[in-house]
């Protein structure tokens, strides 16, 4: 059986804004599996605002992504055909395949793909709610803003894979969660249906005040602990409104992510507030990864963690997906459907 | 027996920087003593940047000095007159009695006075190596930044009470000390008399450039943990330089506290280089204290915690003295001695 895998690869590095120049479609015969290698066929392809720092060639948490190869991403799939014993034909199972509808992975290399259960849990949830977005979520949640029942806690970019998840565990331990998102559709969605205390659309609060008397309405009693992806206005916002001991868990600074210069106004308050302040990548906490999953998991097949899913179809249009994610485009967690 | 107490309390709150206007010397009769109280005449007194923050009426870690009140301030002194079964005239205490050359104290009232043996260790080191700068300096280093042999240290106002301690404390643990201090003569003694293996003139690297090719000749390993007192741009190039997974004590600002805008530029390094960050008072460890202090009366005893003590001589200099230690001009801890 003679494969055709369409894959993109990252053509040239972004100077400012990325764009869909950068990157470049190309299509290749698979060879034949050799022993121990197993053939995946995407079905679903992650989108994350993680890959926009691998393309530039700067240092980072993680080596920059080549030039020439294959974008790096998860992925969710079937297996086509196995060399290897742990796998079988029809097996559903995730991985870092990258942006290509298959793979060919050495099914014995220790976190490549780990097979899923696909009846119990939708395929494409193990890229979002039960995948490294949960886990990232549960991991600076609970792992490191540490709430406590009746705290207040804050998270921005909410309607969004990691944001969801995030204001959804904090309610399950009793806080009082509070959004931040763009639109009043996104915010209507994180408070009414993912069940939210409170929910402000930043574009419709501009500056520092106008966002801050939000943030009073929203968060009365002021902020215990920030779940931060987004940097900038944002963050100054909240940490100007943050109580004595609170936590800042740094997961992204979306926001800088294309250049802007998004300095802290008042590194001060991290000092008068005592605040303590940790950047992470769950990739780096693999120990917290089985009760975050078991946690997710149970939440998910039983109905409550909601996510929702922007869903772009065809390899081609994955680009396009994931410059309209830097821009906060999409609603829910950024998937593009490959079969 | 008659005392007449003089007595420096805040006259106004500086708008920009503090001035010598903005204090007033009193003179008082002291009352006579009520059952249970002690008067103390004090020896020393410390003087510290904290005290700064306290002169501005904001929201901060602690409540602003009160306008005609007696300056807050630890001061070190001997017992003239007790009716507390606690103390007897001639003990050595230390405690937080002001600016002011007497205090009346309620002896049962736990913290506000303690007893220290001034035959083995000078008094006036329970104010600054043995007392609260060496603390902080403990607990910024030793519970916060956590240093692992070979790990290369940053402390900034190196020459000061707790920059000199946090770096002979690293030093003891088997890490590269490095200081950033204003003066060639203030490096000079960092790195030959206290013993760090560099010391940075920040006076004569004014721009961000200079600074860091500073400290990369000082740091080549790059920076594990910074101890934080100044801020500005000296956080920000330490922070360039930092190390994955490095931790930041932040003890304080003092570049900001005479209310320059200190942002900080690049906050995406905390999360790219997965930095730990937390803001910290001295006296909010309290359980840390009792090892602390053991640790660094054993040092001093024998000799082998250095210090260095900037001394003002008579209580009307404590203002000028004070605004010489917010810009810079102490050398070591600043000291006014009252008697």
């Amino acid at each position: 059986m003679t494969i055709i895998n369409r894959r993109i690869v990252l053509a040239s590095r972004p100077t400012g804004e990325a764009s869909a120049d950068n990157f470049r479609l190309e299509t290749a015969e698979l060879p034949p599996l050799a022993e121990g290698q197993v053939l995946v066929r995407h079905h679903w392809l992650s989108l994350d605002p993680y890959m926009r720092m691998r393309m530039n060639d700067m240092k980072s948490y993680a080596a920059p992504q080549a030039l020439g190869a294959v974008m790096v991403g998860g992925t969710a799939g079937v297996v086509l055909e196995s060399r290897h014993d742990g796998y079988a034909a029809g097996d559903s199972v995730v991985g870092m395949g990258g942006w290509q509808e298959h793979a060919v992975v050495d099914g014995g290399q220790p976190g490549v793909l780990r097979k899923v259960d696909a009846r119990r849990i939708p395929l494409s949830a193990y890229l979002g709610a039960v995948g490294m977005p949960g886990v990232t979520a549960w991991v600076g949640l609970v792992h490191l803003i540490d709430p406590k029942p009746g705290e207040t806690i804050v998270v921005d970019a909410a309607a969004g894979a990691v944001g969801s998840a995030v204001g959804q565990l904090a309610k399950a331990r009793g806080c009082r969660a509070v959004g931040i998102a763009g639109g009043a559709d996104k915010c209507d969605y994180v408070r009414d249906e993912l069940g939210f205390d409170a929910c402000i659309d930043y574009k419709a609060h501009r500056d520092f005040a106008s966002l801050a008397a939000a943030l009073d309405e929203a968060a009365p009693q002021g902020v215990d602990g920030l779940f931060e992806n987004v940097g900038g206005l944002i963050l100054d916002v909240v940490m100007s409104r943050m109580n004595a001991f609170g936590r800042i868990a740094l997961c992204g600074m979306i926001s800088g992510y294309e250049g802007a210069p998004i300095p802290m106004a008042r590194p001060q308050l991290l000092l008068t507030q005592r605040l303590k302040l940790q950047g992470f990548i769950v990739s780096e906490h693999l120990p917290l990864w089985p009760a975050a999953l078991k946690e997710l998991g149970e939440l998910v097949a039983t109905g409550r963690l909601k996510y929702r899913e922007s869903v772009a179809v065809g390899l081609e249009k994955a680009p396009a997906a994931f410059i309209g994610l830097l821009h906060g485009a999409n609603f829910g967690k950024q998937l593009v459907k490959l079969a």
